[in-house]
Order: C-alpha cells, then structure tokens, then sequence
C-alpha cells in the first residue's frame, strides 16, 4: 500500500441531493447529484450514503399507530419510558435485549450489529397530517444488499468500478458522543487483514486487522455532520486499500469472542 | 456549519518523516516535514499524530528486564499468557482491569479510556543488542498535554491557529478490526454538541453529541494504514467545525453512564 496511502484522500458532501422519499431510485437520483456536483467518477472511488435516505427510499416508515405492542414491549416501555409501539418495533428488529435502561435499550440488531434502540430514529421523518411524533424511520432492511444495488446501478450507468458504504451514527461503550460506522456495504473491504506483514523492524504486527469501512464511514459522517438530511451523500476519493467484494458480515465479532454481552 | 459542512475534507500522509528517537524535538521534526511535503499550514487545519512516535519522542520505551512484576502481575500472567513484566506495566498504567482473557487484559487507562493491554506496543519498537522483543513502548504519559505542546511550537512557527489530535489504533467491544481514535488532543472540539438544533422538519435532534475528534482520528488512520512508522504524521484540511480548546476529558462516559463495565 505504499505508494497508495501516500495519496490524499478526499472526501466531498455533494450537495443540492432532494428530499428522499418512498420508492425513489436512489441510483438515479446519484447520478444526477454526482453530475450536478461536476463529479465525474473513476475506478476506486467510494460512495458514502447515510443510511436515512435508503431507509426512507425503501419505505422503511412506520406510522407507530398501525403498530400495536406486545406484553413485552408494554413492559419494556413502562421500563424506560420509551412509547410501548416503539419498543415493539425495537424488538421485531432485535435477536437480543442487551441493556436496558429509561430511555435506551441496548440490542444486537437482526444485521448483526449492536447498538442503541436497533437504530430507529424519529428525527427528519417529515409530518404528516401534523402527526410527526407518531412516524419513526427503521433502519433499511439489508444495509448489505442495498449497498450492493446502488453499486451495481452506478457501476454500470459509469463504467467504473467503485465502494458503496451506508453508515449511521452509534455510540460507543466507553466514550461520550456518536461516530459514524457502517451497516451494510459492497465493493472494498470491511476488515482490511494485516496479519504476517512485518512492520518496520521486523517484528511481526500484532493489532493487524483494519476496520476500514468503519474508518471510511466516520470520516464521511464527518462532512455529513449533524443528522438532518441536508449532506446525506459524501464522495470518496483515494480510499487507500484495493476494492474487492466486502459484505458487512466481517464486521460483527463472534460471540464467543464477546467480552461484553 | 452549512458553507464549512460543504468544502472537500482533504487528509494528506506526510511523507519522509524521520525515524523519532527519545529526545527529538517533534515540532521542529514537523516543521521540517510540512515543508519539505509543500504544505502551507492555514488557519482551521488539523495535524493527526499516531502516538508512536509521539511515545518515543518523550522516551516512553521500556526495557523490560528492568521491571519486577508484583504478584498480581504474575498472577495475570500466567491467567493470559502473557509477560508479567508487560502485565506489571499494565497494571501501572491503569486504574481498573474490566476483563481478562488469554493474550488480553482490557482496562481502563489512567488517562481515561478503555482499551486492551493498556495500549501496550511490541511492535516497531527497534532492536537494541538483538533483544527487541524485551522492549515495549507505553501510551504517552499525558497525551492532551503532548497535543498542547505541539500545537503551540508550530502555531508560534507558523502563526496560524490549527488543532492537534493524538490517535492510536483501538479495537471495539462488538465489531471485529481495530479504528482509530484520539487518546489526546489541542485546539478542536473532542464533542460537536448539536443538541437543541432543530432538524430539517424542525423535529428536535435527539442523537446530537458528535465524537468529531474520533471521527477524524478515524479518517487519519486510514492513510497511517497499517502500525508501521512510516505515515504517522497526517494534514487535515476543511475539518469542518470551528475549531475552539478541546480536551480528551471531554471523551470518557461518565462511569455512572457506563453499561458496560
């Protein structure tokens, strides 16, 4: 990588991206957006999209009234204060309640991945009929597979070859405030595997395995700053590891591995 | 953050930095590499430090055949595998063991964070008589204070207002990899505080505590790449907060919010 990682890497919100809403083509709505930021791509490139415009793209919506709680989430909202139909979708996304505590339940999510109250969100889901307190916004469905068709799709329209990432924000265990990290992905590599290389003495690397997408997701949350809709999509240029076919299943550390479940 | 939010963040590896020995002067080591890199520094930008050198500048590597391990540290030892001289060193460095497990002892640091091993280094740390692998290189004693320093030997240089972040490689608690993140820093904020903002839909933003500073570290390790010494110096243009003090206590959750200890 060295020749590779002495280049810039150069991140740019695009802008002037519309208000994303159900059944978009999200790829065309990329495509324009790149033109309209004079960004013409080429092979290597990565394309960072918060997760909030995939979700609301593929209808991921819910109007908590068509929801109605089971004795659990009844519980678990009495618990922590937290509306009873949101804890009920808090659950249908979750294999496991990790921590609870008022206002926070910590899960695994279905995806794999661990964070606070399985990522629903209720900011930046517009108003309807002056009920806006009432919709939440669940993450996309498969971060994975939604990765790998806006890849495919603007691979194809540009005739390059590139990365897409979709992160989010989470918290962290130890530490106050959120970073971006990524939920699903496709086209560079999750886990960049240092493991063998000498380093500069000879003395064999020991802390060799890169979470590079998580890196490359922060940064980009970076530019994309506070959770409005606003800088939804970050170019990525000189991303300094070789793209290959990646999926968000390297990321989640085995169970038997966990030391803080 | 609007106009800011939507300039290019540019993150660049200085290149030719020498090896750093005990007793170097690292700002004028930083000088000179600015320079001979053609980087003007402006007011805003942002020099990412990997903490190696930044620990070997200040003399921070240990012979360990002049350490004793109590007995404590040989019981460790021998419950991890690991060398009680470097268990002896951990448990110096820090004020708590959260969890122990083969090759891994993960306490909380003196300076406030969580991480494995006390963020203990074997690695790159030069032979000396053919018996490299009985030194080791601790953390820096006082990161935030390191950053300060810094910052002021070049901002004096150069006379422009710029920020500093330490950062090392740490691994999380459910996600494979490592990422890095800042153990000390000078001159931005560690927490973008965005609470009370307004979101698009004038919804109260609720996930409004940005770890900004992590989120660059992040960025920064990407092109640092793997621990080698080769790129552990990186220029941020457009981090796009104003930059203000700052200071790593803004990072560690209060023990009292800790749901993971």
């Amino acid at each position: 990588m060295s020749s590779k990682g002495r280049s810039p890497l150069i991140l740019t919100a695009l802008e002037r991206i519309p208000l994303v809403q159900q059944g978009n083509d999200l790829a065309e709505i990329l495509l324009h957006t790149l033109k309209d930021n004079k960004i013409d791509l080429i092979d290597g490139d990565v394309l960072v999209i918060a997760q909030k415009i995939i979700s609301k793209a593929e209808g991921r919506k819910i109007d908590l009234n068509t929801i109605t709680p089971s004795k659990r989430a009844e519980d678990l909202g009495e618990e922590t204060g937290k509306d009873p139909r949101e804890v009920e979708l808090i659950l249908r996304e979750s294999t496991e309640v990790l921590r609870v505590r008022p206002g926070l339940i910590i899960v695994e999510h279905h995806r794999g991945f661990v964070c606070a109250n399985a990522g629903i969100d209720h900011s930046n889901v517009p108003a309807e009929g002056g009920r806006d307190q009432d919709f939440v916004l669940l993450l996309p469905e498969n971060p994975d597979k939604s990765a790998q068709e806006l890849r495919r799709k603007v691979e194809e329209a540009e005739g390059v070859q590139i990365g897409v990432v979709i992160n989010d924000s989470h918290g962290r265990a130890w530490r106050n405030g959120t970073v971006g990290i990524s939920i699903g992905f496709s086209g560079l590599p999750g886990i960049v595997d240092l493991r063998g290389k000498p380093d500069l003495f000879d003395y064999q690397l020991r802390i060799t395995q890169i979470a590079a997408v998580d890196e490359l997701a922060g940064a980009a949350s970076l530019l994309m700053g506070q959770a409005d809709e606003g800088l939804p999509v970050v170019h990525v240029r000189g991303f300094p590891y070789p793209l290959r076919d990646g999926s968000f299943q390297e990321l989640p550390r085995e169970h038997s591995k966990d030391l803080f479940r």
